[in-house]
Parts: C-alpha cells; structure tokens; sequence
C-alpha cells in the first residue's frame, strides 16, 4: 500500500479525545460538545468503535468477552472497517457542512491497542488504519494521559480489551504520548488526574482558535 | 504498508476454488474432497466469507440484503477480517498438518469483488488483502470461468453481492482470468459450461502432482 498523506478537513473542525480506559474521554468530550452548541456551533458528538449500525455490531464482536480469542490481524481490520464506516457515513458529511465533530476514540487508539498493545508491527497496522480513513486527522487529539491502574479501577465488569493485563494497559499508556510529541502542533496532553473543570478549561482553550469566526 | 511477499506453505497443500455465482465451486470443491479423501488424505474443505465464529457475523453483515449500503473500504475491511481470522485460526493450522486444504473463495475473490467491483485502487485492496492473510498463497487456483448471465439465473433470492448490477458481475468475471494469466504456474482456468466430470478430471490432474507422495 503506497504512504499515504494526512488529510485535513477544509471544512468543518474534527477534535478527537484518546487516553485509556477511565481517563475521562467521554466525560470532556459531552463537556466540550455542550459548551460549543451553547456558542451557536453545529457539534456532532461521536464515538469509536459503533457509532454507525454496522460499527455496533463490530463493537459488539471485539468488545464482547464472549467473542474470546481474535486473531490480531483480524482485529486490527474489524476497528478499521468500523473506521471506515464511521468517517464515510458520520464524520466526513458532518465536517463538509461545517460542523464541529468531537469523536471520543480515533485512530490513536488503534495503533495504540492494536499496535503498541499486540505483537505487531504498528507502521502496518497504521497504513490499514489510514488506509480506512483517507488518512482523515484531527486538528486536535487531545489525550487525557493516566496511568492505567488508576483508569481501571473505575471498571467492574470489564470489556474484551478492559481485560487485557496491566502490561498490555501500560503499553497503550505510552503510545500516546509519543504520537503526541511526533506531530505536537496537532495535540493536547493533559494529566487526567486534574481537576475536570481545569481539563475542560485548557481543552476549551485549544479548541478556540480552531472553530469558525461566525459563530464565536 | 510495505510490499508483502508472496508465501507458499511448506507443508500441506493449498488448493483455491476462484469464480462468479452459480459457477460450480462448491460441487468442484467438494468433488475434489471426497476424491481426496478417499485416496486418504487429510482434507479441510472450508469456504470464505463466514467460516470461522466470527466469520459468520461477518458473512450475514456482507451478504445480507438488510444491511444495505456500506461504504466500499468498510467492505473490503469486513472481507479482509474474515480472511485473517480464517487464515490464522482454521487454514494454517490444516496446512501445518500437512493437510489439503481446499477453499471456496479466497483472496482473488476480494480483487475480484471489492476491487474490479467497486471503485477502489485494486493495489490498495490488494495491500489490505495479502496484510490480512500474511499474504499466504494456494499452490493452485481453479478458476472457474461463466458469464455472470448464466451464473446468477440458477439464483432467485440473491443475497447484498449477487443483487449487484450486471456491469459489476461483468468486471468480476473479468477478473479472474487476468489474475490467472498474470501467474500461470498457480492456476488452472476453466470453462464453468464444460460437463461437470470433465471439470473434475481436469481438477484432479492438475492437483494430483502437488499431493504427496505418502497418500498417493
């Protein structure tokens, strides 16, 4: 598969939340959707992986703990195809009109599970992953870094992925940030540990200068 | 993702039944088994999409006409998932047995479906598609070739891919021959309209030397 070139949307602002399980995503990412639709702006608040009706059933197969074992292959492309519907169906005509989708989960979070999590070789999983999206990027991932003691603790009955070892949690741990600091004008890393209103202040403040002027 | 090489198991022997609705693959194939067998040899007569547990998840969100429209990558991702999760868990370990392993459908039938098909860079699909199965190869693919006129007429309720249009079955038959002219050494074109024992007969010369010798 040739390299491909990251895409940045000409319309539209797309935000991704990515950090492990526990980490607050969803909370800042309802905080920041709510805030922005108060401002006036169109907000399509999404999710990774089953935000689309073939996405929940491929949430359900990798996610489920009665699925049991996957091959590693097999579940790298069952969160691309996901990926793929997602941004065809979902963020691609949210952006092309102009609005604002926050996405909680994006590609980060497969090359970090998939890649840095199993045993394989994350440039291949990453083109699969772009391959998906027509390497689609947010203008703006922020992570949400915590360690994945204190994120799982929050869970009791855990997920396929929730209930890998805390070897495989701490390898996704540090995959974030260091796709954070590869392409630094395009993130935000936040101790998750803060307090929520802090985070919520300093992802506002990222947001700002990406969003429209009209409706600021 | 770099450029795979093409892998040829060093055990076993790996035979593929290629071609369009209603051409005779699933007679062929399962003629060939039973000959096979009969001659004592370990066989696995398997089938793609849907052969493996998560397989069939896969097969009824490709095929059925309830899912209606996907976006072509998603396609490609949910086939090729398919194609890891039956490669790793069902052909290979056949193969490492020194078993025959005969498929109905395999990776031309992505190139075939999902890239002559659909409107996709065929070298991308094919990128995705040799990822997916570590780019594992049959020794030899029968390509059972028919006009897709004569191949769909057998069907009265066709499933999401047999419902696509008469232009899109044409590119599909098209296909496969360029595939087989393109490395004759490991395919064997047929004419779907020969008499069925004539097909068989010439399966059977072409798979006979690549048996071994302890069963023969």
């Amino acid at each position: 598969m040739p390299a491909s070139r990251p895409v940045y949307a000409d319309h539209g602002v797309f935000v991704c939340f990515e950090g492990g399980e526990g980490s607050g995503k969803s909370t800042q990412s309802r905080r920041l959707a709510t805030w922005l639709r108060a401002a006036g702006h169109d907000v399509l608040l999404t999710f990774e992986p089953g935000d689309t009706p073939v996405g929940a059933d491929l949430r359900r197969i990798v996610l489920s703990p009665e699925t049991g074992a996957l091959g590693d292959r097999t579940e790298v492309l069952l969160y691309a195809a996901d990926k793929a519907e997602h941004v065809e169906t979902v963020v691609r005509p949210a952006l092309a009109r102009g609005g604002v989708v926050i996405t909680d989960r994006y590609v980060d979070s497969t090359l970090a599970y998939q890649g840095a999590g199993r045993a394989l070789d994350v440039a291949e999983v990453e083109a699969v992953a772009r391959w998906a999206t027509g390497d689609l990027r947010p203008h703006l991932t922020v992570v949400l870094d915590l360690e994945p003691e204190a994120g799982l603790a929050r869970f009791e009955g855990r997920d396929r992925i929730e209930a890998e070892s805390l070897e495989f949690h701490q390898r996704v741990r540090a995959a974030f940030p260091r796709m954070a600091a590869a392409d630094p004008d395009h993130y935000l890393v936040l101790d998750a540990r803060a307090d929520v209103d802090e985070i919520e202040a300093a992802v506002r403040a990222a947001v700002t200068p990406l969003l429209p002027p009209r409706a600021t």
